[in-house]
C-alpha cells in the first residue's frame, strides 16, 4: 500500500520466518511462506504454501509462493542453490545464490576466510578415512572434524582428541565430505551480526557473547562485555569484506573466537541468528527489522542497544514456568509455537537491564532455564 | 503448545486485531479474525473468517470462528451486545457485555462515571429537537451534542456554541438519540490505560497527552508531563473504580480533561486505544500484549516507560516520505497495509527519547506528519 511495500516469500516456515514476518508487517509487507505443513512456527503469519505429501516431486506449492513474492529470501544456509538460482531467472531473492554457495559449505567458506586475510583455524578438506589420517598429521590433535554441509546445533560434528578416535570420528559423521579444523583454544565465543542492503549501507550490531551446551546455544549476553573498540572495529572489518565480496544483501552473521591471539573466525550464517534474538527489545532497530529492510530496499535502522545490558535465554525441550518469567519485569518472551522435544528450541527469554548486577540478578530467577 | 497457549478469536481485523495478534504471537497463542473481506488489516495474521457478501444473515463464518477460538475478544465497543451474550453461552468473552454495555451508551456511561462519583461534564440525554432545546435551557451553551452510540474520531458530533445552531445541530447528528455534554474548558485532553486480568491483579500505564485535529487523534505525549503524582493517583483510582464495577477483563481506557478544577472524564473505550500505541516500543509491556495477557489468564506485565520521553504520531490521509523516518534513529514505524484514504489512520510512527530536547528534536524532523 506503500510504493515500498513488498509481497515477500519465505523459504522455510520455521521460527526465523515466524519473527521476521512479525518484523516485517509493521513495515507494510506482505508474507507468504514455503514449509512442510501447516503445524509449523510461521503457518497462521502470512499465505502458507506446503508440498503435496503425495507428491515427491510436486513443484507447485513453490511455484505458488514465486508467484505471490516480490521478493524472495530463506531461513537456512541449507537451501538449494540450484534451486535459488532457479528462482532467480524470476523474482530478486535476498541474499543471493553465491552468499549461499560460500556459507553452506565449510570448506568454500574457510577458502573465502583465507582469500580476505581473516584468521581462522587450520584445516583440511578430508573425503576419506585415507585422508583423515594424512590431515590429522599435518594439522594435530586435538581437531574438530565436521561434515562440510548441513551441520548445526552440534550435529556432524566430533572432537577428536587420540589418534585412536580417528576411525570412531569418520563414522560418526557418516564417512561423509569433511574439514578437518586445528582445535581453537578460545577464551569466549563471540559472534557479530551485520547487514547490507542493496544500496550498500551496512550496519554492524556489538559483539555477543555466546554459552553453549552439547552444541547448542544456551545464553548470549549482548553486548560481549570488556571488548576493546579495536576489536569491535576489526569484526566490523572482517564483516565488510564478506558483505562487500559476496555482494550480500540482508543479515549476515560471523561466529568466532575470542583466543590470546585475538579473534579467530569460525563460521558464519547468511541470515538472521539465534544470537541475534536478543535484539528484539534490545537494540533500537531489531535483526529480524533489518534483514526485511535490507532485502526491501528501505534504509538500515540503527543498531545501537537500548540498554546498555542484554541477554538472550533460550527455551530447549520444555517450556518450563513460563508464567513465572512473564511476572518478571525487563523480561521478554518469544515462543515459537512448537511441541516439546528433547533438545528442541522452543522459544527464547530476552532479559533488558541497565546494570550488571540488575542482570545478574534477573538471570539467577530464571535459572531453571539455564540448568 | 504450552498449558496455558490459546486460540484467540478477535471480532474485527483492523490495525487493533493486527497489533494484538502481533503481540499475542510471542506468548504462544494462536489468533483468527471476523473481519469483512481479505485485505484488511489483519487478514493474513491468522485464520481469516468473512461473511458471504451474497448472503445477508450468513452466520456460517462467525459460527467458524466461535468454534476456533478459545476465548473471543473484540476490536470496537460498537460490537453488538447481543451478539457477545450469545457468544458467551458456549465461549468466553472477555471483555464481557457488560463493558460493552456501558461503554457503547454515551448516557449509560455518564451515569456510570456519576455513580462511581467520577467527575464528569453535566449532560442530558435527548430524544428530539424539543428536547435538545430544553437540554440547552438547563446545561447553557456551549454544549457539545453526540450521537450517543457508535461515535468515534469526531463523527456524530456537533459543538453548540449559539441558540440558533439548535436546529442545524440537530439535524448534522442525523435526528438520533443523543447527548448534550456542557463544554469542559480544558488546559489538556490525557489519557489512561488500565488492564485487569480474572485473577483480578490490576495495572495502569501513564497518563498521556494527546492532541487532536478535526476529532482525530494527532499525538501522543507519553508520559503527560509535570502530572503530580496524585493526579495519576487519582486517574489509578477512577480505572480501578470503573474496572472493578464492570469485573472487566482486558484493556480498558478512560479519556480525561485536564481542568483548572482537576481532572474531568470524557469517555471510555473497552479495548486497546490509539492513545496506547506508544507502548509498543516505549513501555516494557506493550497495551497489545496486556490485552492479551490479561484475557488468557496470564500475569500481568509491567507498564513502566522504558525511556524518559516518548511520543506516537498518527499516519493519517498519506503514508508520506516514510523512508526519511526510517533514517532516524530512535523511531518505529507502524503500518497497516491500508489505502490512503482522507481522515483515514494508516499508521503511526513511535519515537523515544531521553530528553525533552531530544524528543522535540525528532518530532521535528517528523513535522510532514503533523503539520
Amino acid at each position: 500500500m506503500t510504493p515500498f511495500s513488498r509481497r515477500i516469500g519465505v523459504l522455510g516456515a520455521g521460527q526465523l520466518g515466524r519473527m521476521l514476518a512479525m518484523a516485517g508487517y509493521p513495515l507494510g509487507h506482505k508474507f507468504g511462506f514455503y514449509g512442510l505443513n501447516h503445524d509449523e512456527p510461521a503457518a497462521l503469519l502470512g499465505q502458507m504454501h506446503t508440498p503435496d505429501a503425495q507428491s515427491a516431486d510436486d513443484t507447485a506449492s513453490l511455484d505458488d509462493l514465486v508467484a505471490f513474492a516480490d521478493v524472495i529470501t530463506f531461513e537456512s544456509e541449507n537451501t538449494s542453490v540450484e534451486l535459488v538460482k532457479q528462482i532467480s531467472q524470476t523474482t530478486q531473492v535476498y541474499p543471493s545464490a553465491t552468499s549461499l554457495y560460500y556459507a553452506q559449505d565449510r570448506g568454500r567458506e574457510k577458502a573465502l576466510f583465507n582469500q580476505l586475510a581473516i584468521p581462522c583455524a587450520p584445516y583440511a578438506l578430508v573425503n576419506s578415512l585415507a585422508e583423515l589420517d594424512t590431515a590429522v598429521t599435518t594439522i594435530g590433535l586435538p581437531a574438530v572434524l565436521k561434515t562440510t554441509t548441513e551441520g548445526y546445533d552440534g550435529k556432524g560434528q566430533f572432537v577428536i582428541k587420540q589418534p585412536e578416535q580417528i576411525h570412531q570420528a569418520w563414522l560418526s559423521i557418516g564417512e561423509r565430505p569433511a574439514i578437518l579444523e586445528g582445535f581453537v583454544h578460545f577464551k569466549r565465543e563471540l559472534s557479530i551480526i551485520a547487514v547490507r542492503n542493496a544500496h550498500n549501507e551496512h550496519v554492524y550490531y556489538p559483539l555477543v557473547e555466546n554459552q553453549h551446551r552439547d552444541g547448542i546455544l544456551r545464553l548470549t549476553l549482548a553486548p560481549a562485555q570488556a571488548i576493546a573498540p579495536q576489536i569491535q572495529a576489526q569484526a566490523e572489518g572482517y564483516m565488510q569484506a564478506l558483505l562487500d565480496k559476496m555482494d550480500h544483501v540482508g543479515v549476515l552473521t560471523l561466529e568466532l573466537f575470542e583466543t590470546e591471539a585475538g579473534l579467530v573466525a569460525n563460521e558464519m550464517a547468511p541470515r538472521v541468528h539465534n544470537s541475534g534474538h536478543w535484539t528484539m527489545e534490545g537494540a533500537q532497530t531489531s535483526q529480524f527489522e533489518n534483514h526485511i529492510r535490507a532485502i526491501s530496499g528501505l534504509p538500515l535502522g540503527a543498531t545501537a542497544p537500548r540498554q546498555a545490558f542484554a541477554a538472550m535465554i533460550n527455551i530447549i525441550g520444555e517450556h518450563g514456568d513460563i508464567a513465572s518469567a512473564l511476572k518478571l519485569p525487563n523480561v521478554h518472551v518469544h515462543l515459537y509455537d512448537k511441541a516439546e522435544r528433547p533438545g528442541r528450541k522452543l522459544g527464547h527469554i530476552n532479559v533488558l537491564a541497565d546494570s550488571q548486577d540488575a542482570l545478574n540478578h534477573t538471570l539467577e530467577q530464571l535459572q531453571g532455564w539455564l540448568n
